[in-house]
């Protein structure tokens, strides 16, 4: 038996990777109902993501990374803040990964990537995120990374003819 | 010494609403610092407003109320809702009130029309807010209307130099 290593790149989304980016949030959403949105996707043309990376790329409180295989993108991990100068230290963290690469800690390297970029950024002060209650795996993964829950939302979500609990979660950003 | 009382509206905004609408939301911002946005205002044209107001009147899960007294929009509550399945059942609040038109019951008016319309959606099965928690006036406005604080947000938003504690509200719709 002999061990072998792959290489997966992490980095920035850049607006030539809008196709596949949306091939693969829309296949991620049929394979699992830990997702916001499901089968439907997310109606969303190549040319509208195009833009949306683009203003990510040249905003200061926003972030989308991927995770590469070869050329094919595996997971993403992604700050999203308003602009708005009350609301802009708040980043939402949206994190996904191809269901044939959980358990390989890919999870954990785009959230250490994440929380370094919101150290960096001098605007993000608070990470916030949202995880079906029932979802514990990615929550053992959130509380190792530091969050720490801050309420249980009732109804947070609809799947499979039930409602879902969904936990609120936050880790606070000092520089 | 003689009493008088003074007829205000209560009903759904309409697309000619939106110069009126804005010119309230604005002002709103600079009397109070419980909003999420300041003196900044909210960047919209007319003209957007009135595109939001025509979707909001086509939604099933989105609403905007106006209070109106003689031609002069004085209060505004809001229900905002996603369009995707797993969310659509989840309404956003928000009620502004002009600072001279505080104390007089114009927010339970408001929050009434609001559960009722919830109520009758056939969609909306939780209502949810988020207010800060310095504002007691408001939090037992909502828990006199049956709200349940389900966390409390730490730098839930900025304001006037400081982080400050956000509570998050909720309250379940069953027809």
């Amino acid at each position: 038996m002999k061990k072998e290593k792959i290489d997966i790149v992490i980095r920035e989304a850049i607006p030539d990777d809008a196709k596949e980016v949306l091939r693969f949030l829309e296949g991620v959403a049929t394979e699992t109902g830990f997702l916001s949105y499901g089968a439907e996707g997310l109606a969303i043309s190549e040319e509208d993501e195009k833009y949306f990376i683009e203003n990510i790329l040249n905003s200061e409180n926003n972030l989308l990374l991927v995770a590469i295989l070869g050329e094919q993108i595996i997971g993403t991990a992604s700050v999203k803040a308003e602009a708005k100068p009350k609301m802009k230290h708040i980043g939402e963290i949206g994190i996904s990964i191809s269901k044939d690469f959980w358990g390989f800690g890919l999870g954990t390297m785009l959230m250490e990537e994440l929380i370094i970029w919101a150290e960096e950024s001098e605007v993000i002060r608070r990470l916030e995120l949202t995880v079906q209650d029932r979802n514990q795996r990615a929550i053992h993964l959130y509380e190792k990374m530091g969050f720490e829950q801050e309420g249980l939302l009732k109804r947070g979500v609809y799947d499979d003819g039930e409602y879902l609990d969904v936990q609120l979660m936050s880790k606070m950003i000092d520089a």
